[in-house]
């Protein structure tokens, strides 16, 4: 086969796979009280982003996720909530192999599971709290498990490891480069995975860290070991939280979609917005949502919507409606700036009626309830052309805080340029 | 010695130290073009957080920063901005190892160093990426290195470690519980670690990583290993700057004060808040900053200031002038809370003209140019108490997000509870 055959052979997975998903740990070292996987990023719980990352890959039929007794009825309003489609959910045991083991033989009951779904050629086990595996490595550990019988993600090592004396004292340091870190997610042939936990004693499924390490002991299988990018990194402590938060942040503020209304003044500023350096975003620009442009709304996070000279509240209403039928809003809150340009010098564009406020507050707040944050900006259209140059660079500077923050403590705040 | 005396005997530490930061790091792992010591979080270098650790521990007399030749400059602009006093910086070497010989030999060098510091005891190396380090830990470090001659910080391993074939293939994984991730800080007697790099090899300057190591090789001292906080961790990651300022912030973020100007509505407002737990701040009322106060000045780094009926800038121009003369603000940004509450009810109270709303706005951007980030909020004190319950909610929802996220982009915006 050519170049170009082998690899698109390289990227493609023909048989089926599933995903066991242990979610039953209690998160003591977070040093919160809700376990890690159920704390919220962006309003929606870090196991949500973990399913969506295999959700979102064609070829992963189902994924299993098993969790404490006690957080079951939880775990079912979260898929109801942020409508995942592929996901069963079981109680976990007392112990992480015991989970597993439970999520592996859900799996082989094929009845009465999710239509179309077979009993897997490959089980990948992950955890909950590694949201960001993305589907070009999935498919290195599911095409080297199916290979091999095992597969499994390492990292290099970030610190020296060293053996200790039973005083405390350093014994010797391990020579960094012939040893890795052992990290998720792995790969099991659905036969090798089911034998080695048949073949485990009370012993590992109590004390046992690894499953690769099982499935070389019972059968005899050496994991094929793949290095992984540092995305795959645990959330482990309260700080890890926040880098999750800011990764899905960047993701969410990479563009933005200019509706202009089909005014030139408007398609003037969005030419203006796009020369600009400060935004730091791609900038779309279209008259409007619908038709044609229905698209954009479905890859689209962050609106800039312009009203020129009227404190008109019929088109922010009318872009809602296209926003919330596109059902955008349900795994990311959207941000909508809403910008009254004035092209008029009377300074009665600053200071609106406590009425006019009011609308606009109102339509944010209930937006607000189905995941939608708007804040208002007035931005007035200098003659003086270095004078407009600073304003479209403190538009662009606020826009991108509102973007990057996405507060909601200010949603509906009525802010000036 | 009684319990009490023994406490106070391991808390003090009694013998000259200096600490060694080798920064001459090139970040490359962080996918940014700042070497990550330099980076900025809330507008100051990482490096400058690590050298603030070390500076307000009254018993370390000197840090000597290690950094590449062409960041020379750089460095020393941070050390006069951020007004560090301890620190004297040398130029690097090829590798990490021969950087830290450069530190430690400019310790040697007493003459021309800071004033009253001597030859150390004991000599404290760190990373400049590592900013969270606390005096606790460095007090155990530098007292088990006068002890032992070399003691050094350990963390349990996070991962298994594995070692592979040459094929990539699983061969066998250690036991976690004999191993330890080998971290910094890492602390010796001034006389090991220049006999230990004294001994040392060109191979061991170019390709070893442990000063650890060099000490028990050639010196036979075995560290004394001591477990340190999760704290301790390197920043390594873009998504590790993240985590570093999320935790700077929740630092900053611990409590407020309201300043009244005495006026009895204020006082009331005030109340209200300390009674209202969406702030999740300790706050404390004072009526100005001057005399009994100020010293409330040198602790914060939010205030609230209150105008009652009054669209009046000159209270907060003079608050602005005690915190100027209080230098509180070369270190962090600090938030001022501008608040117009009017207990009338005329409409009016929301819309300011536009000379008010711009002599506001220029405060506010004046003080930004000092690290003073001013916001205004306009509340209303309605009769209805139910009204108001909800009015001071949503102030405290308002006031947390803007203490927290401490914008430089919203500075100068006027909102409305
Ligand atoms: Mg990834
Ligand atoms: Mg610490």
């Amino acid at each position: 086969p050519g170049q170009s055959d082998r690899r698109l052979e390289e990227l493609s997975v023909d048989f089926p796979v599933s995903v066991v998903l242990p979610a039953g740990g209690t998160g003591e070292r977070t040093g919160l009280t809700t376990p890690k996987q159920f704390c919220s990023l962006s309003g929606r719980p870090l196991i949500s982003y973990t399913i969506q990352a295999f959700e979102r890959v064609s070829w992963i039929q189902s994924v299993v996720v098993v969790v404490a007794k006690e957080s079951m009825d939880l775990m079912a309003d979260f898929i109801q909530r942020f409508q995942h489609r592929k996901v069963r959910v079981v109680p976990g045991g007392t112990t992480r192999h015991r989970s597993i083991w439970n999520g592996i033989l859900a799996l082989g009951e094929v009845e009465g599971f999710l239509p179309n779904s077979v009993r897997p050629k490959v089980v990948i086990i992950h955890d909950a709290v590694r949201p960001f595996v993305e589907e070009d490595f999935l498919i290195k550990i599911a095409r080297a498990a199916k290979e091999h019988g095992a597969a499994g993600a390492i990292r290099p090592l970030v610190s020296t490891v060293i053996a200790t004396t039973s005083e405390g004292f350093l014994d010797h340091s391990l020579e960094r480069a012939k040893y890795r870190a052992s990290e998720m997610p792995q790969g099991f042939t659905y036969d090798i995975i089911c034998q080695a936990y048949q073949r485990s004693s009370e012993y590992d499924f109590d004390f046992g860290t690894e499953c690769l390490h099982l499935a070389l002991q019972y059968c005899g299988t050496s994991a094929k070991l793949i290095e992984g990018p540092p995305s795959l990194w645990k959330v482990t402590y309260k700080r890890d939280l926040a880098a999750a938060e800011s990764i899905v942040k960047d993701a969410l503020s990479k563009s933005t979609c200019v509706v202009t209304g089909g005014s030139a003044a408007a398609e003037s500023f969005a030419g203006d917005l796009q020369k600009t350096t400060e935004l730091n975003m791609e900038v779309h620009v279209v008259p409007d949502l619908n038709r044609d442009n229905s698209s954009k709304v479905l890859k689209e996070f962050n609106f800039i919507l312009v009203s020129v000279n009227s404190f008109d509240l019929s088109a922010l209403k009318s872009t809602l409606k296209d926003l919330e039928a596109s059902n955008q809003a349900v795994l990311h809150p959207l941000v909508v700036i809403w910008v009254y340009l004035t092209t008029s010098d009377e300074p009665s564009c600053i200071s609106r009626t406590t009425a006019e406020v009011k609308a606009f507050t109102d339509v944010a707040s209930e937006a607000k309830l189905r995941n939608t944050l708007i804040y208002g900006l007035q931005l007035p259209r200098t003659q003086d052309s270095e004078c407009w140059r600073r304003s479209v660079l403190k538009f662009a500077e606020i826009t991108s805080a509102l973007v990057r923050e996405r507060s909601f403590a200010l949603v509906g705040q009525l802010l000036q340029v």
